[in-house]
């Protein structure tokens, strides 16, 4: 077990758990307070002893629908979300040559020899929340926190010394109806945040959003942007110019994590309050499980992470796939959205042609 | 367009296509003909222009629930099939060098200089039908001919000498739930079927369809199998020996095409027939649903078909997502088949552990 890294109070390590926890223990109430009589989110602690260490906390919000025979008019509970995953994991292993071999081309410190394998540590918050009423959107976050340390002797209570660390994360919308204005309020929560930290972030996480979320199959976004970065360290960045002024310490990086973190709940939450009691009717639901049926294709299809989980032998297959709606829906050349002048067709044509919102 | 090939009136193209055109029409008329109320399948002729050239025909079954507002008895139309897409392709192209270095492990004939490409044809039928009753068996087949060729001089009538050619084929059933007597009379109408052109075809093939139709990360089969093979030629053969007896020539294999083509009615309409109108509710529902997941997590990950289907820059989207069922669910650590007793649980006791039915 991770016993090893609470023996040193002050590492990186110890502080990104301690704020990922607080911080899905405050996301989790800010939803269950929106909502009091829907039933609390399922709070569900795990270990890993299996293979390498680790432990997490899901904490999963379900409201399976009644039987319908026997209550008629109780089709759908009339809870204001429909399935929500917020989830922690904080694990620890060994990273084989070629999983070495790949996060080189981004952290040029990790010794590789092609045989052998290095101790990793990875902790990180991951949500995934699907309201019901169908003019509230879909919102995806995540945050976390990679290290790559020299290997140790067996039995050994300190972890090696670190040669690689990086933080990596995001946040993005997917409306099944685009109103503008939370769009807008989304994009600009986010790039406040951001601009505490420099100016060059949110415009170059915006595009690497709208770059990562895209189903290539569909012509489409995901959703409507937000967030995407990875590999963030005091090493060079790929898509971040050394001139700009950046967070480039483990201590400025992990504020800026922060600050994002923090940006959730006033992000999202508002725009949540403004939607979930919109009267809505069954061509719109039909229309928001189609659109959780491109869902499913982006996160089993092209998601990194669900494919890494997916490929991971010891994986927790119910936290991965946490993040696919209750329901998704498929249409043989559905004629729903095929009208340009339509609600649903003006939400295909920002999903086409990604926007600047703010 | 593909006008070159019937001018060859004798070829295997030329039989392969007009075989399973046939096919395709007995299929979807046997279909119709048990549920005469509902609306008939829509019959949607394709020619691809773009990039290479092909046609095509889809026969798609759909019955959109009404809208429950207007009419609160309609909760779902009460149609035998829920989802259901009988489709032909008749495509020919080029093929990129790695994709024919790839073929070239079950092809030597095939010639590989590492930068042409060869023209190649492929001629299928591929069926998914997903019914409605939650006792009633989603059922898959799909029929294929494959042909590689000499290039030949732009403007040519005739293509080019063939290199190589196989078949592939299969067909198997995803029950929600298992009724042993099905699962028999599915397994001895195609194991009957393989045995009039050799006794090594059913148990090779069988196994064969336990291993494709499998979901590592779920450890299941996707369903209680049937038949899956490919690379059928005159060739040596990984899974067949050549001491056994089994169709060699290309006429030979295309008439145990034809006999497997024509079991599929015989194989399958017996057991929808008998299972479309049992008493069902809710908790079954939720159950056939949940499976549903399943079997979209099969074909967006691993099917080889889809994924080479989505990769595919030119690809009809449409028909290659056809296999998707209308409506999936998925419940974070559901309790759905956990007890071993319930008939969910005896489901999951063959998927995990797949079983000799004949």
């Amino acid at each position: 077990m991770a016993t090893s890294e609470s023996s040193i109070p002050e590492t990186m390590r110890k502080k990104v758990e301690t704020y990922i926890f607080a911080l899905q223990d405050e996301i989790v109430s800010a939803f269950e307070k929106i909502d009091p009589n829907a039933p609390p989110f399922k709070r569900d602690s795990w270990v890993r002893a299996h293979g390498s260490g680790g432990k997490g906390m899901s904490c999963v919000f379900s409201a399976p629908s009644p039987d319908p025979t026997s209550s008629p008019s109780a089709q759908e509970p009339n809870t204001v979300l429909e399935k929500a995953g917020v989830n922690i994991s904080v694990v620890h292993g060994m990273l084989p040559p070629p999983a070495i071999k790949q996060m080189r081309a981004d952290h040029s410190s990790i010794p590789y020899d092609g045989t052998s394998s290095l101790p990793f540590f990875a902790a990180g918050i991951s949500l995934v929340v699907h309201p019901r009423n169908p003019n509230a959107p879909t919102v995806h976050a995540n945050y976390r926190y990679f290290e790559i340390t020299e290997p140790v002797t067996e039995g050994s209570v300190d972890p090696g010394k670190v040669v690689a660390w990086w933080f990596g994360g995001g946040s993005d919308l997917t409306p099944s109806y685009l109103y503008e204005e939370d769009a807008i309020h989304f994009h600009s929560t986010i790039k406040n945040a951001c601009n505490q930290h420099g100016s060059e972030l949110y415009p170059t996480f915006k595009k690497w959003c709208d770059e990562y979320f895209h189903i290539p199959h569909r012509g489409e976004t995901r959703g409507i942007g937000g967030l995407f970065f990875d590999d963030l360290s005091s090493e060079k960045h790929t898509r971040l110019s050394d001139d700009v002024p950046r967070p480039k310490s483990a201590e400025d990086i992990f504020a800026f994590i922060q600050t994002l973190g923090n940006s959730f709940i006033p992000a999202y939450l508002p725009i949540l309050e403004r939607r979930m009691s919109t009267p809505t009717n069954h061509h719109q639901r039909r229309w928001q499980l189609l659109r959780r049926g491109r869902y499913v294709e982006f996160n089993l299809v092209y998601d990194r992470g669900t494919k890494f989980g997916l490929q991971t032998p010891s994986a927790r297959i119910e936290s991965i796939l946490m993040s696919l709606p209750e329901t998704a829906r498929w249409e043989y050349m559905s004629d729903m959205g095929s009208d340009e002048a339509s609600e649903e067709g003006k939400l295909l044509e920002v999903l086409k042609k990604p926007k600047e919102w703010v």
